[in-house]
């Protein structure tokens, strides 16, 4: 409208093949399952298994349905290189028959290693999943299909149900790096709003400004594909009406499920149109200064916005003209509509707003600009030098 | 916008894993189906087939690629239970070994045919594809998951590369019927609008119809779901922009790009979200009267339009909004302007707009009317009666 349209591309678009969305949809695995195999290896998250119930209750839905139910693992924090590996021995050691999928029930932590294991349990070239991760290793590729993914997500936020990379850390050396693969994208995403009530309301709310970024980043990236901008916009009107409601209230039904909704649509559309410089930075913060992802992505969205709007100025108009549910009388009014609405969010979710309240000295900020210079930056639209973003750093000091 | 929003309501949602999009872009069949499987069964439709060079092409590339290439058939009608037995036969005697995947270069008589094979070749407790076609044969459902099919559409209308059934008809008895199953659904579809530029003109007209009756019918359906509801518009906005310079000018890059595209949406979907009215009635025209399925939908369109416009009028209004990429004073003049868009772009593509004109004869239309109530028409956001759909036709007659 008002002059923009979804421009018209060649493109590659991946998704899982089938998303069952609902409260309380996982009831719908008893019958999905078994359409598509007959064992599953299950991976699933500490906070899940601390709900004990939930996950005997899916074993038995499960087994009810003939599927055999193989339990792996836990697991509690993201995964590292060791975790993969040992979890790849398990499943060549118990060995693979025809049928054989893998059911990730947990955060993303849970999804990504099962997305890993899956990879790994069908392609053994390499020693180690180190092989195959992005920049690190030796560069291998996957020559087989991995097995099947079902992804029953417990937070809303990463939206990795939908992606298809692995994020694998190391400590020694430390690194945190994608393993990356269109086969890797779930089957079967399974999306249960219902799952994401126990969410603490601090994950809440930095789960949620993930999704929002990943949302207008995605939408303005320089790799922007026709589908995602057909998504992204739905998602971000959802989020931005909804996630305020989700933090308040947890238990709220329609907020849960609108920000399970928002999560799903923004991993569909950054696996296929990538992200921007908020993710850029955010992933330097993570690792010089150990700053939570969504939190960073909270800070920096608002900066991307600014910086951005000169060359997306139309692209912003268009996607808060949708988000916000109504017209502005030009698109720089629109742009700052946006950008007042996610600062506002930031302020009701009590999200930090300056660098030095999280714990970033103002020494690291040259080693977090160097740092930013990754995969989602190269989506950006407007290129950016290491002094612009040492300045934004300094600026929200 | 003006009241109306995307309703969040569980969902199910099915689509091919991966979707390869672009002018040309059938040369990445090279690099992608090696990545899923080791050889492929191949169907495809006629007028591939006179164009030979484009399908000597594809074996080499795919040879030359490490894929073994094993010919089927080609079909030129709609394929019928006979067609589906006997290819069937073929690959059974063939015998399969894992790896094995079909591909089909055709119009939706290749990839319907391909469809119908992929499952029949996996699942072998009844005699023939009829035992699995809804409302005829023995209600058998399959067991086992198809072999994966990849689907190079010839055309632009049907979007059968995107949904989950096959369409089989036969001759004694009559009938026409669909092997529905979320697991038929197309691996990936690869999807080259230069393949179409050798479509007739009156192909071009009637399949682009269908696409956006398929567009419509699924927007305002009863059976609506939130992700084809952020597609259809966009698709829908293509569709009215360019069908009539596809028509026109054949070789048009972008205009067959933009009818690709809208094509491919349209099943993404009706496969979802179901149709309506349009689509019950055109279903008819084709088993009482013989009418080509698009003429018979472009002939329906603005009927259903003003027949639901007082049940989904703000739904209508939404997507007309998006299309036309304009803002209407109320509800109503959007409305309006969409049913006139439709009704001028039929008068371009110089189509039908009476029943007599294409052999319909007064005394079949309580014939038609009766057929009209099948599973599209349950998509029908308004209750139609038998006598309704009388009066409708022989508004039109």
């Amino acid at each position: 409208m008002k002059g923009f349209s979804i421009a018209l591309q060649p493109y590659q678009f991946v998704m899982p093949r089938k998303i069952i969305f609902g409260w309380g949809c996982r009831q719908h695995l008893a019958e999905e399952l078994p359409r598509w195999g007959t064992r599953v290896f299950v991976i699933c998250g500490s906070r899940t298994l601390e709900r004990q119930g939930v996950l005997d209750h899916l074993r038995r839905l499960l087994e009810r349905a003939g599927v055999t139910w193989q339990f792996l693992t836990t697991i509690s924090r993201e995964p590292l290189v060791c975790d993969v590996d040992a979890v790849t021995g398990q499943v060549r050691s118990i060995g693979l028959r025809p049928g054989d999928m893998l059911l990730a029930v947990g955060g993303g932590s849970a999804i990504d290693l099962a997305k890993a294991v899956a990879a790994m349990a069908t392609n053994s070239q390499g020693e180690s999943v180190q092989d195959y991760l992005e920049n690190v290793g030796r560069g291998l590729k996957l020559t087989q299909p991995p097995l099947p993914v079902v992804a029953v997500p417990t937070t809303a936020g990463t939206g990795t149900e939908a992606t298809r990379n692995a994020v694998i850390s190391s400590l020694d050396p430390p690194f945190k790096k994608s393993l990356r693969d269109d086969r890797v994208v779930p089957l079967v995403a399974v999306v249960d709003p219902e799952l994401t009530v126990t969410q603490p309301p601090h994950v809440t709310a930095s789960s949620g400004m993930d999704a929002i970024t990943q949302l207008v980043e995605s939408f303005i990236s320089n790799r922007r594909k026709p589908i995602p901008q057909m998504l992204a916009p739905e998602g971000l009107r959802l989020a931005l009406k909804w996630l305020t409601t989700a933090y308040r209230e947890p238990d709220h039904r329609e907020a849960r499920e609108a920000m399970a909704q928002a999560a799903l649509l923004s991993g569909i559309c950054l696996a296929n149109a990538g992200l921007g410089m908020a993710h850029g930075i955010a992933a330097a913060l993570g690792v010089v200064a150990g700053i939570p992802h969504g939190l960073a992505c909270a800070m920096m969205l608002p900066a991307a916005l600014r910086a951005n709007r000169t060359v997306v100025g139309r692209e912003l108009a268009y996607l808060t003209r949708h988000a916000l549910e109504k017209d502005f009388p030009n698109d720089d009014a629109a742009v700052d509509a946006l950008i007042e609405a996610v600062e506002q969010l930031r302020a009701d979710l009590h999200l930090p707003q300056k660098l030095r309240e999280i714990g970033v000295s103002q020494e690291m900020i040259p080693k977090i600009a160097a740092g930013s210079f990754g995969t989602s930056m190269s989506g950006n639209p407007r290129p950016m030098t290491q002094g612009e973003i040492e300045d934004i750093l300094c600026s929200l000091y």
